[in-house]
């Protein structure tokens, strides 16, 4: 390696990440520029309140409220901040300067990425975003180096720690959302305001910066179909297990050659037990892709927490000074394939659809007939008649499996089962993924 | 994108993988155009022998006999041809001429990676290799970049489809190790002479590269301990289920701390079948990788397969031609912590060995007596005693399970009991892993 100046890191944010990042940087100095071939010298900290009380890992002396000269000082900003504003404001004066930009900031991507990109592109820096998904995991850069030359079929990830252990414990205990929910909360998996992860809007930004990544196509994150958690039922898990299935909330980027387009949406949804992602238990993340000619890979790993996701980061910050300090362009993305976002109406799934109806003659036909007449493919009826204390049930529990059926379609079906007279109610409808 | 010249790509070898390649580069013509921002011109496939018959993608007209021409033409040349020689000369050949390069060689790189490692960074070229380990699975680039801040701790790899095929059929079907290689030579998965799989010659051979990128650190190949699947018994493997274990043939690549130095070994290993690595069945492959910030990542796909494998190398062409447009270095290891590789009679592992012995008072205690003579410790004891026909045996089967012990100290424990009286035979010695 030649020797090369000192490169000038400016670290915006001293969270959970940033300052794990900052110790790590500090800690692992002489072996950081053994890998990059330069040092690599951290020369603030933007910071709201320089006196608020923070991890010791942060050395005071580096902290700074004035986070515009520290970009303008920097040769590499890492932005860690999280939110919308000021970190666009931030990242864009980045760019604009000519610097590289790291971060880890999912919202900030999905929302205002296609900018972002443009920016960068149009000034020949580069923006690294490895540690916006699914934490330590390396995704991104597979997707975006990879697989290049690969054409990406479909993605289901696991990108959501907190909803996974929350699954997992409903699944494992036989605990129902709300008692499993308190649990995260009571070991901090979980916010006191849970609402990003459990309604699946932290997902769903996973998910748009996944599908931009794997079909080369904008995708705003207002066209990401999205479905929590919250209305998972004790009695769904169970009803699974019994299946051989397991419930887990699925971030499902797919190419709809048929329709000529792409579907992006995150919803729970069975996953046989045997599948690769069916394994993944706890607070873990995986994101398993299909691709044209590499058939089947899995990448798994802790999705979150703050030492973690400061790996991630690290490794991008590598990439950008080997990158300073040997000239050129890194990565970059297009969006030439410039596919359709498709709405969730057209998507075709498998469902399962569960519901209490009279034990008469005729209703299974009744019922049939509905599924038939919205071209609803049945593939499995499964009946039960609970007897309690030798007295039959005059209502029967029909669990129906149907064949992929367009989503519009399917709610056609559950609209009119549920103004049928023979119908009681309908106690479960939920998609069948994994196939 | 700014326009570009096409870039003049040579393809080496036309076998399973080159075929593949040479049929996706023309296939998806366009789509690689619009990733890379120049078009991907194949100039030539040298084989041997032009009239050989071949797969039906390779287009003859780009055949040629003359591979150093091919060559010197190119601005990229992928060598899928195999073997060391003349694959090694026409790597530098390519190198020398400025050409970055591709290769799937996994035999090569093991062998003489030094030399083209070397090569490359003294003409400012690159050398990619992805495809050279775990066919289609991403795992060299997470390594070379992802984790270039982070600082491993451990790999455990299946990295040869073969030998995980003949153990998952051993495990799911009771069979014998040679029937179940019969039948993966009958499907396929194994060659008619499966040595290089079956003895770990394959695998030792991905376990010196991983180390080597994982490590900084070159890791010569006969310095990796190297220990086949051939003796594996299925009473071993019925033994492994028992307990509540797999037999997996692991490559595993270890910093040892207390001794300032890393292991290289490959090796069949007990590893609990709840393990990620457990859930690994068929010949699929998987890379498990600890680290000090990232902590436990896994990476799952098919190993090998001509299509996949090509995937890898596609990926790579296209980072290489990107750096062909751009300009500029691209990835560049380094060997700067120059680690020692220990032999494995230093590393310490825990062991379960099972063996006959007569079934009498104080044989365990002189049993026992030789494994702490040898200060190994033993964790575990199992005894059983055969009653068949209602007739007690006059041998018991003890299994008894260690902590972590050298090789040195359980190997000289083994050799002492092997020539005990009161031990009839040593049925098993095997190492548990993945704690």
């Amino acid at each position: 390696m030649t020797e090369y100046r000192p490169l000038k890191i400016a670290l915006l944010g001293a969270g959970s990440v940033g300052s794990q990042v900052a110790r790590l940087m500090i800690e692992n100095k002489a072996e950081l520029a053994a890998r990059v071939g330069a040092e690599l010298e951290l020369i603030g900290i933007a910071v709201r309140d320089v006196n608020s009380p923070r991890n010791a890992d942060i050395p005071k002396e580096l902290l700074t409220t004035d986070a515009q000269s520290l970009i303008l000082s920097a040769d590499i900003v890492v932005e860690l901040m999280g939110g919308l504003e000021p970190a666009r404001n931030y990242i864009l004066q980045a760019l604009n300067s000519g610097s590289d930009v790291v971060t880890a900031n999912k919202a900030l991507l999905a929302t205002h990425g296609p900018e972002l990109f443009d920016t960068a592109e149009q000034v020949g820096a580069q923006l690294y975003f490895e540690a916006a998904v699914a934490g330590a995991i390396p995704i991104i850069r597979p997707l975006r180096e990879s697989l290049a030359g690969d054409k990406v079929t479909r993605i289901m990830g696991i990108v959501n720690g907190t909803t996974n252990y929350i699954l997992d414990q409903m699944d494992s205990t036989g605990a129902t959302f709300d008692q499993a929910l308190a649990e995260a909360q009571s070991l901090g998996y979980a916010e006191a305001d849970p609402t990003a992860d459990v309604e699946a809007y932290d997902a769903a930004q996973k998910a748009a910066i996944l599908a931009s990544l794997a079909f080369h196509t904008e995708v705003p994150l207002e066209k990401v179909y999205r479905e929590g958690i919250t209305k998972v039922t004790a009695e769904q898990i169970q009803a699974a297990q019994r299946d051989g299935y397991v419930i887990k909330l699925l971030a499902i980027c797919e190419r709809l050659a048929d329709a000529d387009g792409i579907s992006v949406r995150v919803h729970p949804a069975l996953i046989d037990r045997t599948h690769p992602l069916g394994a993944v238990r706890g607070a873990f993340n995986a994101v398993f892709v299909e691709a044209e000619a590499a058939g089947s890979l899995m990448f798994y790993g802790a999705g979150a927490g703050g030492v973690q996701t400061a790996s991630a980061v690290l490794g991008d910050l590598v990439s950008a000074a080997k990158r300073h300090v040997a000239g050129g362009p890194g990565l970059a993305d297009s969006v030439h394939a410039n596919l359709e976002v498709l709405p969730i109406d057209v998507v075709n799934t498998r469902f399962q659809v569960t519901l209490e109806a009279k034990d008469e003659p005729g209703v299974l036909a009744t019922i049939a007939n509905v599924f038939s007449s919205r071209s609803v493919s049945i593939e499995t009826v499964e009946q039960s008649v609970r007897v309690d204390k030798g007295v039959r049930s005059k209502t029967a529990t029909l669990e129906i499996g149907t064949h992929a059926a367009s989503n519009k379609a399917l709610q056609d079906v559950v609209q009119t089962l549920s103004e049928s007279d023979v119908v009681d109610s309908i106690t479960s409808v939920i998609r069948v993924e994994g196939i």
